[in-house]
Order: structure tokens, then sequence, then C-alpha cells
């Protein structure tokens, strides 16, 4: 009921809940197609070969061990149920469905202008530049003030270089999380695999990756907090112009901090967690002892899958729902508390047993602003455009958490917090320019995700470059590199090897030469030929889909036709109306002057300038009215 | 003179004007830079060791013959001069050229658009949505003609259907001309290399292309008429509404056919010409007996380059100049005679021997619209910025052509064409969507050249990946590969071979395998290391230039900060002397009632009403101002 939450609340909020709406409609399609790649995912599970080989006991391989000295050399088909658990996510359909989503975004934010427009048409929002001008005059004032507290650039500075300085200092301390949380993950993976415990052994990873999501997790929900608090620090000390501005980089900054926070750690993830291994013999050590972490053999897909799906529920459950509500709950529960101490007091001063409406209005919260609404519904749509190609079920999940978010939104609006004073906007600002900001970024970061950290391109490769019978036959072997065990640097050899026969070569998941070619451990020709073919797709799939959405913004025109139509006829009518009015108007003076006429001459003439300052009048204002109506199809 | 020309030709060709001139201011910065890159080109050519390793004469490389038989061995020292020559335009600084040239590309259509609302609100275009308006109203009637006429979608999709078709005959008939210019290539340089003349002999490759780009040339401008008339037919084929929407279709149609016109062969120079030769031993044989062509051993640059300047001032003197002068005046001419000659038969009726002004000017030439004069520039446009990278002196040249094309306009509209009836225009319409269109193709074009059309990544790649000592000695001899002459197949051998000593190796520009290896001839290590470097490279390129010029477009404000504000000043003052206006009716009114008042009581009673209705009145014209004036700064 959107025309009457803007009745009761006015406009901005009325936007919020419609765009809100609008959105929520839109994850419909797209998590009913992400459930059926999803499907396909399932279904094609059996099927897929690569796993199969996995899988299969008889031609297993050796891998090589996972850390140093403690850990042992272990077969690849104990590793099976990652892997079938990755093809889930990590199938050709996924590529369709990123593409599709980038689409799905763009047609998106085509349909909000359209909205937008027809809502600001239908509430006349029209009218709004007036405050607007207002505003400016507002800001003029206050540079005036600036100019007599001498507010001039070289005070300013000082302010911007504090928020650069702090900005970066933010980021820099989200990275160090994010490293401490690998750290962590290292040591206790390490420490967890010398424990003499054969079950904590062997389910070393999957307790190490949750326990660090859910710190991860952790992390974030407290830096949010803290950052947001940052954030208007930060905009007070710039002592911005109008209130618009203000709040403008409020959210810029708070927008900034907070997507870079929520990010991190599936950046990470995504495309540096295991790049930077070594290989075996000379592997890469944070600090002494402890080497960099590798991502499981079904690839760093699933564990993305994992970090995404936690922190994204987390996030939306905790946050959005736990907190919007518990948070108040308990304030007021406190308020309601001290209040009655209060009441105590004056009980026997005033005798008004039941409290008026008013005080009850007044007991609940007061209004916060829409900030944080957005900014929740900003950083879930990030979820769902930006790594789609990695989790296809993130706009399932957005879906029903909005459909609750919303019920409870009107709840808290209605019930819980005092009725805000009612804004007028004509759009919901920044807001669009940040959506559609995360829009364009999504394609670029979907590309990478489906060429570098999935496995979609090098079995391609596999299957028409090197394939002998152009089937996925081998693949698993193909990607699995070999190395001596003899060129094992003392001290990190495994000490009790399980395996009863001497192991010569072990494998590792990489694209090297083998020992036994000239120049050994070198990057082989495979290698580079997967990331050159990695690149290629990258280009091919961020201009195509460039280009696919940019027809989409071409082809919807930004104002509905029905809409345009209204306006154009109503200004005709309107500039009818005045040139009517003006007539009869000039008419009506003549008649007087006519009536004057036989009357005493002397008085008239005054009149009949009168008269002609109205002709001369009325036809600069049609002239002005031409040149105004024509304003409207702008809009 | 912007104004003069406005009030004497109309908004229109204003508009043109002022484009074409802030085009032009635009040029004179990026043609300094592109001087001062050339001559950065000029100034390092002595230094560039590569080129130097070309010329020098005693470790020469023997060279694969370059056509069967007739063909014989040859020294790279032979190609001192192009690899010297092509050095000036493919070096660092082409590079950082081409960002530039992105980001003044963007900055120029930004400012456009700031100019475009300044001179819209100086001649206040502001009015025209009037006509717009009476346009879509003329559509509304167009539209019930159309019914009348039963024009459904089942009338005019056969129209479309003829039009698709035919644009992409059209295109193939280009492509085909491109073709046919390659094969007479292919041809006569066979054909002049076995002639037995030594002359002809050591001069083939640059008389086979100069002849080659003319003929192309020639084709172009051919074409480019015949594609003129063709996409009017087609255009009136489709039956649109308004003369807008004629108008659009037609430059839309117009600009696709000519822009594959100019560019196929450009395009094919860059990017296809020598990557299909195959290699020594298994040429590609386009029919038998003639390989694919090759690029010059500079690299395809040097001849891209060549390509573009030929074709780029062939088109600038050839059509803009010689046509757009010539044509009219011996049209002129040829009206001339005819009208004399009519004047003898009248000469004898009538006796003013001095013909009259307006005969005169009837003698003119009718004005045919301004699109000839937009495309030529918007195909310049191209030029400028779609191949920067590869030949940075176009801008240069286009600024020249400019400055003589502005004069020549002018000099054409007001003495040689009849003065056009004026049209009022608000902006320069679908050709700013070209523009920016263009503006967003030439990134990943130029990407492309850099990456792939020059040597400037594989220098850099050997530089840092394969030079021992991180210079670039030996690099020639790295991207060559050797070949053993007897796998030559039998019958493409060089007969009569001037080397005195035996040709064991020769070498051929590929990097691939050497004879000696297991996997002989295929694609080695470097090749895909290579490879992939370039993709990156585009990414990189890509998406950097894709940012920088965003930010360009986020920075510069549309509407220029003064006029703004003047825009916001007059809207108040307008409102507020409306008010006054309002104010003062309403006193005059009264007092004529009050005046009648004392009079007979039984009048009064309707002129009362009158006063409420303008009273009311003058309040809904407040209202409707607040709503208008509104509207205004959308603009």
């Amino acid at each position: 009921p959107i025309d009457l939450i803007r009745k009761y609340f006015g406009e901005k909020i009325g936007l919020y809940f419609a765009w809100l709406g609008l959105y929520t409609e839109f994850l419909i399609p797209s998590s009913v197609v992400g459930i059926i790649v999803f499907l396909y995912g399932c279904i094609t599970m059996e099927s897929d070969i690569p796993s199969k080989e996995m899988c299969d006991q008889e031609k297993a391989f050796t891998m090589c061990p996972l850390c140093d000295k403690s850990c042992d050399y272990w077969n690849l088909s104990t590793a099976c149920a990652t892997a079938r658990a990755s093809h889930l996510f990590d199938n050709p359909a996924t590529v369709f469905f990123s593409i599709f989503m980038a689409l799905w975004a763009a047609m998106f934010l085509e349909q909000w202008k359209r909205l937008q427009m027809r809502l600001g048409y239908f509430w006349d929002l029209t009218g709004l530049e007036e405050e607007e001008f207002s505003n400016a005059c507002l800001d003029l004032c206050v540079l005036q003030q600036d100019e007599k507290e001498k507010l001039t650039w070289r005070d300013r500075t000082p302010g911007y270089l504090v928020n650069v300085a702090s900005i970066l200092f933010m980021i820099t301390l989200t990275f160090s999380a994010v490293f401490g949380v690998t750290v962590y993950r290292i040591t206790t993976a390490a420490a967890l695999s010398i424990s003499k415990n054969e079950s904590t052994r062997s389910n070393v990873r999957v307790t190490v990756t949750a326990t660090a999501v859910i710190i991860n997790l952790v992390v974030i929900l407290i830096l949010d907090e803290i950052y947001g608090a940052v954030a208007k620090w930060l905009t007070e000390m710039e002592v911005p112009k109008t209130e618009k501005t203000f709040e403008e980089r409020l959210i810029l900054k708070a927008f900034l901090l907070k997507f870079v926070n929520s990010y991190a750690p599936i950046f990470y993830v995504a495309f540096f967690k295991g790049r930077f291994v070594g290989r075996p013999g000379s592997y890469v050590y944070v600090f002494d002892g402890y080497r960099m972490e590798e991502c499981a053999p079904g690839g760093c897909l699933m564990e993305l899958c994992i970090q995404l799906s936690i922190i994204m529920l987390g996030k939306q459950l905790i946050q959005n729902n736990l907190f919007e509500i518990g948070i108040p709950k308990l304030k007021m529960l406190f308020r309601k508390l001290k209040d009655e101490r209060t009441e105590k007091k004056e009980s026997d001063s005033n005798h008004s047993k039941h409290p008026q409406q008013w005080d009850l209005d007044y007991m609940l919260e007061p209004f916060t602003g829409l900030t944080p609404e957005y900014m929740e519904m900003i950083i879930q749509f990030g979820f769902v455009t930006l790594f789609v190609a990695s989790f296809p079920l993130a706009p399932v999940f957005a879906l029903l958490n909005n459909v609750i978010e919303v019920r409870l939104d009107a709840k808290k609006f209605v019930s819980e917090l005092r009725r805000p004073d009612t804004v007028r906007e004509k759009d919901i600002g920044i807001w669009y320019n940040i959506l559609s900001g995360i829009g364009k970024f999504s394609v670029i970061i979907n590309a990478f995700v489906i060429s570098v950290t999935s496995d979609f391109i090098p079995r391609l490769v596999y299957q028409y470059a090197y394939s002998q019978n152009g089937t996925m036959h081998g693949f698993i072997n193909h990607t699995l590199s070999y190395f001596n065990v003899s060129h094992l640097k003392s001290g990190t050899q495994p000490d009790n090897s399980q395996f009863e026969h001497e192991v010569i070569f072990c494998r590792y998941k990489d694209y090297r030469e083998p020992p036994w070619s000239p120049n050994q451990y070198e990057f082989s020709k495979q290698y580079w030929s997967v990331l050159s073919a990695r690149l290629a797709f990258v280009i091919l799939f961020q201009n195509l889909v460039m280009f696919l959405s940019a027809l989409v913004d071409w082809m919807i025109p930004d104002i509905p036709k029905d809409i345009s139509e209204q306006i154009k006829k109503e200004k005709s009518m309107l500039v009818d109306f005045f040139l009517k009015e003006e007539h009869e108007k000039l008419k009506l003076i003549e008649s007087f002057i006519m009536r004057d006429k036989h009357r005493n001459k002397g008085e008239t003439k005054g009149r009949r300038n009168r008269a002609a300052s109205f002709c001369q009048f009325s036809r600069s204002q049609r002239g002005s009215f031409t040149s105004f109506s024509s304003q409207h199809t702008e809009v």
C-alpha cells in the first residue's frame, strides 16, 4: 500500500518501501532461475566425469602432504565429497546465470527509474526543486557565514586530509583483520593436524573453515557498528553546507567502509587464497614453519561458497533482524523503566493514572533515518550480484530475507518508532548511483570469479585442446603435476608415513613441468595456455555483458509512455486555460473602462494605462508560459 | 560568431557550428600532445635497440622466403628502414597517448553538454518542447491516418525485414570489397615478385601497398555515395511517423553503413592481416599457389599507419573539400547555363536586364540538411579516437582539416546555398549518442591495437621475463623462430638462391618450437606467455580507462554553475513578479467593485463572482507556478 505509506510517512519513506517492493519483486524471477541452476547442478552431479575420477579408489593419486612433517601423503579420493559438492556450484549453468544476473541488475535499475518517474508524477513531487532552491539559498547563507568564519579551503583541507587518512586506516584495519583470521586458520590447522586424536585430524578443514568464517562474521558485525560511527564523525568534521550534502557524504563514506568490511574476506577467498602457495620443495611461508594455506582439492569455489552463505545469512539474520528488532525493544524497555521511576516520584503531584496517547508516543524510539535500511539492502544487493557466479542461491536467501524484512520494517515504523516528520524526496538520491556502480562492478567481478576461481575454463581447455577423445576423461590427471619426493627439503618430509610402498612421485594441483623435464617445476605450457584462455574469457564476458546491458538501458525508455503523454496533455490544457483566463480578464477590464467612458473622462487615463500594462503583462506571461511548460518533458 | 550565425541561420545550424568550434578547440591540445609523442618517437629512434639489431649487417638473420619458389631467402637487415619507421609510432609514449585520448573524448563530451546547456539558456531554446509537443500531436494524427491505412505491425514487418536484410547485404558487400582488395594485393605481389626486373622486385611491398590502399579509398568513396542513397530509400520504406524519427533513423542507418565502410579495411589490417599466415612448411593458401599475406617485418603497425593516414587524408581532401565545394559549383554553373537559355527566350518579354536579388538567390543551390556535415565530422572523430594508438598524428590532420572546413562550410552556407529556413533544435540529437558510442568503443579498440598489433607487450615480456641482463638486446633473435629448410614442401623451395653458403635454418617471425624440440613447430611456451600478457594488458587498460572516464563524467557537472544559479534567480524573480501582478489586479478589481458599490447594487453580484473567480484562479496559478518553476533545474 505505497500510497497509504506515503500519505502517513511522507514521500521519503514511501519511496524506500516502493524501492524495496520493486527489488523484492525482481528477486523472484532471479531466485527461480537460481534454484533451477542449482538443481541442474544436482542432476548432472552423477554424470560429472572429473568428480567421478576423483572419487574412484582404483587409480588414486597420491598427493603431496598439506603441511610439513606432521602431514602425511594422502589420497585424492579422500577429497571426493568436496569435489562432488563443488560441482553443484561449478558447472556451465552458473556462467549463464551470472550473465542473466548482470542483465537482471540493468533491467532492475531501468525499471526503478520508470517507477520513480511514475510515483513522482502521481505524488506530484515535481514541485520539489523549490525546496531544493530554498536549500540553495540556505547554502548561500551558510556560505556567507563561512566567509565570516573564514572557512576557506585552507581551513577545510586538514579536515579532508583527516578524512582520507582515517578512511585508509579503517580499510587497512579491515584487511589486517582478514589477515589475522587467515593466520588463525593456518596456525590452528597446523596445530590440529599435529594432534594425535584421529577424529579431529580427519575433519580439520571443516572445523577450521567454519570457526574462521564465524570469527570473520563477528569481526564484520563489530566493525560495521564502529564504521557507522566513524563515518558520521568524519562527515561532521567536513562541515558540509546543506543537509543534503551532509547526508550524501555520510552515505558515501559509510558505504565505502561497510562495503570493504563485508567483502574483504570474500575477495580474499575468491582471488588470493591458494594462489601464492608456491610448490612442493619451495613453499611460501607466512612465518617460519607455517605455510600459506591452500584451497580444498575441489577448488576454492567451494570455500568461497561456504564463506558467502555464512556471512550473508549471518549478517542478515543477526544484524538486520535481531539487531533491528531486539535493540529497539531493549531500549524501549529501558526507557519505560526509567519513565516509570520518574512516574513514581510525580505520581502524587499529577493524578492522571492512564497515560495519554502523546505520552505513549513519546515513549517510542525516535526515528533515526533510512540510511541503515538502505545500507543493508544495498549490501545485500551486492551479495546478490557480485558473487552470484559462485553462489546461485544468493537471490533465494535475499528474497526470503526481504519478505520478512518488509513486514518487520513496516511494523517497526508503525508501532515501535515515533512517527517521523514527513520529508519530501524526489528520488532515492545517491543510492541510485551506488546501485548502478555495484551493477557495473559486478560484471568484472563475475567474469573473474568464473574464469579464475572456478574450474570452468581449465575444463574447456582440456576438453578441446588436450583431451584425446574430446571427453573429460583424464582431466584430473592433467591438472595434477608430478613432484619428485627426493626434492623435498630435508626436515619437511612427512615422518611416519602410512603408505606401505615407497612413494617416489607425489602429485599437486598446478600446471608445472615434471621433474624429468630439463627446466623442472617451471610453469608448463599448459599453465600459460590456460591462463590466456582465462583472460580471453574475461574480456569476452565483460564486453558482451556490458554491451547487452547498454542495449537494455537503451531500449527501455526512462519515462513510461503513458506518463509522458499525460504530462503533455496536462501542459497544453494548462496553457489554454491560462490564455482563456487572460482574455476574459482583458475583456472584463475593457468593459469596466467602457462603462466608465461615458462618465468623467479625466479618470479613465490611469485605468487605460493599467489595462495596457495588463495586456503587455499577459503577453509576457504567455511567453513565459511556453518557456515554462516546456520543462515538463525534461523531468 | 555563433550568435550571429544563430540569428541568421537559426539554432540548428548555430548548434552545428558551435559543436564544430568546440571540437576544433579540443583538437588543439590533443594534436599538440600527438606531435610531442611523435617527436619522442623520432628522438628515441636512434637509441632503440631492436631496430638497431635489425639493421646491423654483421649478425644478419636469414629469413624464410616470403613466397613460394620465386622468392629467395632474405636478410632481415634489408627491412631495416621499415623497422626504424615503425618505431616512430610503436613506442611507450603511444600507450600514454591513447589513454590521454580516451580521457580527452570523455572530457569533450562533458564540455559539449555544458556548452549546449549554456547556449540553450542564452538562446532560450527551453521553449522547444512546445514544438516537440506539437510534433507529438502531429504524431498522433499520422497515427490515426496509419490506422486508417491499416499500417499495423503486420504491414510494417516486411519493411523492417527488408531493412535488416539490405543492411546486412551492404555490410557483406563492404567486406567482400575488402577481401577483393586483399586478393589483388596478394596476386600482384606474387606477379611482381616473379618479374625479372630487379627494381620492381625491390620495392614490391611499397607499390602494392600504395596501390591497394588507393583502390580501397576509391571503393570507400564510391560506396559512401551509394550507401547514402540506400539509407534514405530504406528509411522511406519504414514510413516513420514524424520528421524527427525519420531523420534519426536515417542517420543511424547511414552512420552504420558508412562507419563499416570506412573502417573495414583498417580493421582488417589492424587485427587480421598476417595473423593467419601459418608457418613455413604449412602455409595457409587463399587459393592454390597464393599464400595469405604477411605483415612487414617491422610489424603490422606500420602498414596500419600508412592505411590510416592515406584513407583519412584522402577522404578528407577529396570527399569533404573537393566534393563539397566542387559539386555545388558545377551544379550552379549548370543551372546558370540553363537559366540563361531560358532568359534568352524571355528576354524580349520582360525588360529587366539586371536580375533581381531574389532571382540571384533562387539561382543558388537548395539547402540539403546538416547530416552530411555531421557525418564527415563524426567519421573524422572516429579516426581521431579509434586508432589513435597507431597514428598519433591523426588529431593534427583533423585539426588542419577542420580549420579549413569551418571556413568552407561558412562560405558555402552564406554565399553558395539558398538561406535555409531556420529550424530550432534543442540539441544535436542522436549525434551525441553516436559520439559517446564511439568514445566507448575506442577504449577497447585502442587496448587491442596496443596489445595485439604493436610490439609493445612482447618487448615488455622479453625485457622482464626472458632477457638475461634486463635490456632489449637479443629481442629480435627471441621473436624469430627457427625453421629447418629440409622441412619445406617439395616444389616450394626457392630455386636459384643467391645465398652462397648452404642455408640450413631460416627464421620466421613467430613463437614456435624449434625443429630440434620433440613437438616441433608447435606454439612455444613464449607464445602463450606473451599472449596472456597481451590479454592481461587489454583487461587492465580497458578497466582503467573506463574508470577514469567515469570519474571525469562524474566530476564535471552537466549544468555550468553560473547558469544554474541564474536560472534559479530568474525563476524566483518570475514567481515574485507574478504574485505581485496578481495582487495588483485583485486590488484593481476590488477598487472597481468598491466604486460601483454606491451605484446600483444589482449589478455588483456578477462582478464579485468574477473577482472571486480571479482570486481562486490566481491561487491556482501560484500553485501551478511553484510546480512549474521547479522544472527549470531539471534541464
